[in-house]
């Protein structure tokens, strides 16, 4: 009998569970959530107004989540619960939540709730520049080994740096928190009754190796006093490989998902990360890019090398037995949202709902017909900051070569131009560090569906492109490594290579350089690169001066 | 009786004539005429399609308008046409068209009409800057005296550069034409008959002086040898001071405008220049800033020092007696038309209807609320190039800052800040000089309707701005030429001092600087100084190469 597995894939506004079928990797149904407070950008549920900049969500959208969407993928599959072997989780990473002993999270208790520290940050908070620096500063003063894994650099993102902003704008709250974790391993946490540390999250966004472990106490302590034995009071030294089975489901768990007790739930998973497998990706060489809000660039390496810009590398963080290397954008979908939300014209929305399409496929059926450079526009994709090779979140973003004869589908093709240059300098960041590219894959809803974007990435970077195979690779992910965690002997498999080459894999579309844009783009890429030197590395600070003058 | 003079006033897109009491400049009526072939960017009124940035116009709109706008302001005003002593005309400058003998327009007769540059070519037309930048390195090379006049800079949308244009790259027309002419003598040759050419427009557009008369035939040789008596052959040496009378209305005039035979006609103005009268304004030291599609930066000196961007210094070029500097910006109203064109987005399109707003007051009423540097946005007001201190058509337009959070009424007020910045500039470059700026005032629409504006003018330049009386200060400007063209003993007035003192002047409002923002928008200046060195000085001439991958 057929015997099937769960992806559960938390993204930055909704979670999805898809019903995957063990053998092949055949999907039956998905079921999608959207979180009813989505981002909180401007206030707390209470009405509370935030400082610029910040991003926060609610725990309780990701319990009601789960519980809805598992449900409903198992109803509209038609399978019998019974038949499920095993679930995989993944989050987005960088989102972190303070909870007590009992893993209940601090914002929903009355004496907290009015707190913003006491909230979920999302990875797109704003705020902690200044403790990555000063723990960056500290990092290089003292010599400390762990920063060359990060390409040199502290993301502002990252666990330390929030920790260190609780600990010192809402001490308190830092005092009264049992627990700081990443929203991923809490959820598992809730589906198990077990603390299961993924080595993925702790590996790529608080500095452990299976090497040295965490930073030191006395690195720590450097930064604040406080903060020197945060480990062991506030996180936790076990962590667990990828591809383990943190637990089975609890009576809790159970409850919350109409599963029955006892199903194998994988460590949980990063949402990016997780991809690789559901494109059938094992091995050194491959590249994969995760498009969506933000991108994500996974490199998988034989050898443990230092790469400028690259966010983390981590043994065994993406598939045991490899370097996984890490490197990224925070700003893909992102500005084309903010471009489609912001600058719509209202004869633009008319024409579109007369062609019947939606923004983004309106502004794409135009932006198509140009030409490389035909636009005279120059963009720097940093409407979230730079995360990757200059990994400095107060970075802005820029337009630059408007006249009065610029159009709306001028400006979108070069705020995606933009973005393929800023992966172009990501990938010759991975080549000049003597990790080479052999093969490009993407995934992720643009790569399936905007073949505009894909042929300009491919164009940009002068190499093929192959697209995943399925449109929901995270799930999918998530799924092949709940098929590990059960284990062969209950019907699943027993590594994530075997696991990956049965059930993941790409589809038909590949896309292929066109050289006369090519040499266009060549020439754009040059002057992408010395304004994203000028502005990026320190000789005109404008932008980071801007956001003082505006703080 | 009372008498009265009408001002008519050729702007970009429409041309307006005023009914003035000739005592007090009192206005009566306006009536105003939309050209209907307005700017032609894309294609020839045959469907000919342009090349890209050129901008063009159509000869007969101008006698359409004329004769509309002149009939039914007289009509409205019920005064009795008879009592009418004089007519003054104003124009857009580096409005060229070529004509035969008899003043018909080339591009009205069939064997010329599928030729672009047979057409009326307007300021804001691209396509000279090669021409300027040869004529610039000549005269430098061969240390022409006239240069220094003009901040060492020749304009793109000069006279010469326009003809050199014509004779390279459509040599048959230029073989063709019998003469070419500034659009505002050219209406002053079809009211009375004569050609009267204006030494204001001779003086800014067309490198004459007073005391030197014309570049040397030398010089211009050394461009192309055809080019040697391009003045004697295409333009005339016979130039007519400002504020004295062109001629009398020819029977063709009086038909074309249902005035009488024999009405006093003014030698063509500028539109920017003839303002300064209609403000009251005849003495030096006073700044005038002409707020409209672009801006003009009028000075009244007593003496002639070089300054920099400063694009003509011409003597009697503005009120006879004094030596008028002229600067200016390509783009003022025109990236906020553009800006509420492309990027005004479809739901605040209804919130303005909504409101009861137009797109500019609806954005006002949002952006008004913003204070100085809360944004976090910059831009540089290049959306038609510099034609100041850079005097360099291929910049173009920049935003930075930009992040997901930025709003369009953000933006919004980025543009109209980078406008105030380049107006600094410019006041900082009469001061460096040695031309101290006493007062500012300004006028135009903006001026007269949009407070946050000048409020922003005011706080960037640290000054008390005061506001014209008029809102249609060109038409009121160029009625006032009219009553000296009259003279005296017709009823009107013998200098342009006693006529500007009792028809001109200002209103009650004044701006004052507000010293919290004075002290924000300094440390903003000095980032947009650095950009606008760094883009515009050649540290970085991505601009100009992205015109070229464009083109």
């Amino acid at each position: 009998m057929a015997k099937y597995v769960i992806g559960i894939d938390f993204g930055t506004l909704s979670v999805r569970a898809l019903i995957v079928n063990v053998k092949d990797g055949s999907e039956l149904a998905a079921a999608v959530y959207d979180y009813p407070h989505a981002v909180m950008a401007e206030s707390l549920p209470n009405g509370h107004a935030l400082p610029p900049d910040w991003a926060l969500q609610h725990p309780q959208d990701y319990l009601d989540g789960l519980s809805k969407v598992v449900r409903q993928a198992v109803a509209d599959s038609g399978i019998n619960a019974e038949d499920v072997i095993g679930i995989g989780i993944d989050f987005t990473t960088n989102t972190y939540l303070p909870v007590d002993e009992r893993y209940e999270p601090l914002c929903l208790k009355p004496e907290w709730q009015d707190n913003p520290h006491a909230w979920v940050k999302l990875w797109k908070h704003h705020g902690t520049q200044n403790y990555a620096e000063q723990m960056e500063k500290k990092a290089i003063e003292r010599g400390e080994k762990f920063l060359k894994r990060y390409g040199g650099k502290v993301s502002p993102a990252w666990m330390f740096p929030r920790l260190l902003e609780t600990l010192v704008e809402a001490p308190d709250l830092y005092d009264a928190t049992a627990k700081f974790i990443e929203a991923g391993d809490w959820i598992v946490s809730q589906l198990t009754g077990q603390e299961k540390r993924s080595l993925g999250m702790a590996g790529y966004k608080a500095f452990w190796s299976k090497k040295d472990g965490y930073p030191s106490d006395t690195y720590l302590k450097s930064l604040n006093p406080k903060f020197e034995h945060v480990i062991d009071e506030k996180l936790s030294r076990d962590i667990y490989p990828l591809g383990t089975k943190a637990g089975e489901l609890n009576a809790r768990g159970a409850a919350m998902t109409g599963l029955p007790e006892g199903v194998a739930v994988a460590v949980a998973n990063m949402d990016a990360h997780v991809s690789l497998p559901a494109v059938g990706l094992t091995d050194s060489g491959n590249l994969l890019i995760i498009l969506g809000t933000s991108a994500c660039h996974i490199m998988l390496g034989a050898v443990e090398k230092e790469v400028p810009g690259v966010g983390g590398i981590v043994e065994d963080g993406v598939i045991p037995g490899t370097y996984g290397y890490e490197s990224g954008q925070n700003c893909v979908g992102d500005s084309l949202k903010w471009f489609v939300d912001n600058c719509f014209p209202a004869a633009y929305a008319e024409a579109a709902k007369k062609a019947g399409l939606d923004e983004n496929r309106y502004l794409t059926s135009l932006a198509e017909q140009l030409k490389p450079g035909q636009s005279g526009l120059l963009a720097l994709d940093w409407w979230n900051g730079n995360r990757s090779i200059l990994c400095d979140y107060d970075l802005t973003g820029m337009i630059l070569g408007l006249t009065i004869a610029s159009k709306p589908e001028e400006i979108y093709r070069a705020l995606i131009e933009a973005t393929a240059y800023g992966t172009r300098r990501i990938v010759e960041s991975f080549e000049e560090s003597g990790l080479p590219v052999d093969r490009v894959f993407a995934c992720g809803g643009i790569a399936k569906k905007n073949a505009m974007f894909m042929q300009i990435y491919s164009d940009v970077l002068n190499r093929d492109i192959r697209i995943a195979r399925s449109s929901q690779t995270p799930a999918l992910g998530s799924a092949i490594f709940g098929a590990v965690a059960a284990g062969a002997g209950a019907g699943g498999y027993d590594s994530i290579e075997t696991a990956a080459h049965a059930m993941g894999g790409t589809s038909d579309t590949v896309y292929h350089p066109i050289p006369e844009n090519v040499r266009i783009y060549n020439e754009l890429y040059s002057e992408y690169l010395i304004l994203h030197d000028y502005f990026g590395r320190g000789e005109n600070n404008v932008m980071k001066r801007l956001r003082k003058y505006r703080d």
